[in-house]
């Protein structure tokens, strides 16, 4: 098993993408050869920066994740891709059939895409698209594009990984008022209005502006709203170029440290839950409390007080008056 | 003190709207008192029958769920409604705007509405939203609606309170297609066209039930689709019949109890979360272990597990090699 874990990393360390997948694999199937190899690649991780490009189904986001790609590519970047489809049943396929058209990058050794599933059917970052990143960025990449489809969870847990987050949107979709109505807007440090040759671009543009002067997600940045047609390759330039601006502001203004900070304190927490909770789960006994609060005896959070009683023993009292 | 909650439990008890109203603000203010009443009052509930009203914004939601209690006031029922309310700054005045409209129904004493704030700005149901449930459910109430903005985490959320969960679109919102794909149609009991005098109802019906052929929330119900034109009343008799259609399902086919069961459970689990992540707060020193890591000397993995080990003794050295 150890010597497994040295040949693939091995491997991995000599730039082999069949070893990435590998590794990505077994942290995907829970394996404990994962977890271990995680540990290691994450102390050589820390240099990637990650971009999350997120937006509403339809809104062609895997068009200007693969037209940025080759930009990227063409600047000399060693890229990475994440694209978290959700699980949904209704759309495997046809997100499936989206990557396809990534083929030609593929082949492309400095080049790295993978397809994740999203936690739950809301399609939520599930950990091992999180922990793909580490591996990603420990594989040499200079920038990882994490490709979420934008409806409830993912759209969150995307300001969770990415350190300048691209929200994609297209004219006549309706749903430009929407997305301010549900407070989207407000994780966006780059705003693009693809498929700009359609519709009224030009409006949704000005609405968009009209709402970033009115809030602010970063001091000192106001995010810029860029018109692309993804797919003949026009306005990439442009995104990139934001991308990189958006970059400079954050290292300029001494956010960036502060930020990956955060997210990094937030992650522990997150996992410490975690934990927590699979602990829980194993060695607590439920069902009698849960009859209890069933039946009206005993009322929910006076239970939840007396099972942390029970999992840590001074905590319970501090909780009950 | 407690002479206070003596009273206001009096109040309550005698049916004052004016007391539950008092109740539910200690409550989303995190009063003590509040806590105090819930554990008392959350023994007096459990009669309650919870119905989910959620979709697009836009989709006319609260002119339904007006409509809807209406008709359940003329066949006989106490009715609350709990009505949550996206934190969003763009959107708070458009929602109370809405709100005014129900004006005539607060002054019925077997009406209950309340507008709360949502958690976070896509719109979860916060911990008060839930809480106050129990105290509607114990004021007595036969049916509560809680009305969701639908985008993300609120409608994972009403999942987690309704019994029976209304899904409400319209035609020409362009994203009937978008609701499958984020695969929001699976939380869905009953479906509702609304403003179906507009557009191409019949269409995204038609739509809508091809979809629902394909996928089963519960074994046994197909949800059915509805058309009503919600502001003149039109299809509201058809939607409250479906919703009791539903509930003799649930409760026929035993099917209810269960239910009622895992959410609880899933409850309690929350709460505990909630409390230990609370102690996690308080009591760890996160600050060393965070630059620890940052630095890339420690995982986060480890460090979860050493945290861990911090406020569980014995559970860290489980999580170990």
């Amino acid at each position: 098993m150890e010597k497994m874990i040295e040949e693939l990393l091995k491997e991995f360390r000599q730039g082999s993408k069949r070893a990435a997948a590998r590794i990505i694999s077994l942290i995907e199937n829970e394996a404990p050869e994962g977890k271990e190899i995680l540990r290691v690649l994450y102390k050589e991780s820390g240099r990637s920066y990650i971009v999350g490009i997120t937006g509403p189904a339809g809104a062609g986001k895997s068009t200007l994740t693969d037209a940025l790609v080759k930009l990227m590519r063409h600047r000399g970047y060693r890229v990475g891709v994440v694209a978290v489809d959700p699980t949904s049943p209704f759309t495997g396929g046809a997100l499936l059939g989206d990557r396809v058209r990534m083929s030609d990058l593929t082949l492309d050794p400095g080049v790295f895409i993978r397809s994740m599933a999203s936690r739950g059917h809301l399609g939520g970052l599930s950990w091992a698209a999180r922990d793909a990143l580490v591996v990603l960025d420990a594989f040499g990449c200079d920038y990882i594009l994490v490709e979420t489809v934008g409806a409830g969870q993912s759209q969150v847990d995307v300001v969770k990984v990415a350190d300048t987050v691209v929200l994609v949107t297209v004219p006549g979709l309706g749903d430009d008022i929407q997305a301010a109505k549900a407070g989207i807007m407000e994780i966006g440090d780059i705003f693009v209005v693809n498929k700009a040759d359609r519709g009224d671009a030009d409006q949704v543009v000005r609405y968009l502006q009209s709402i970033l002067e009115q809030q602010t997600k970063t001091e000192g940045w106001l995010p810029p709203v860029i018109k692309t047609v993804a797919w003949r390759g026009e306005g990439v330039e442009e995104l990139l170029d934001a991308v990189e601006r958006h970059r400079s502001f954050l290292v300029n203004s001494g956010h960036l440290d502060p930020l990956r900070k955060m997210r990094l304190k937030e992650e522990i927490i997150e996992r410490v839950e975690r934990l927590i909770f699979a602990r829980l789960k194993k060695e607590v006994r439920m069902d009698g409390v849960l009859e209890e609060v069933y039946s009206r005896q005993l009322d929910p959070l006076s239970a939840a007080e007396a099972l942390v009683g029970e999992i840590i023993p001074q905590a319970g009292s501090a909780g009950r008056k």
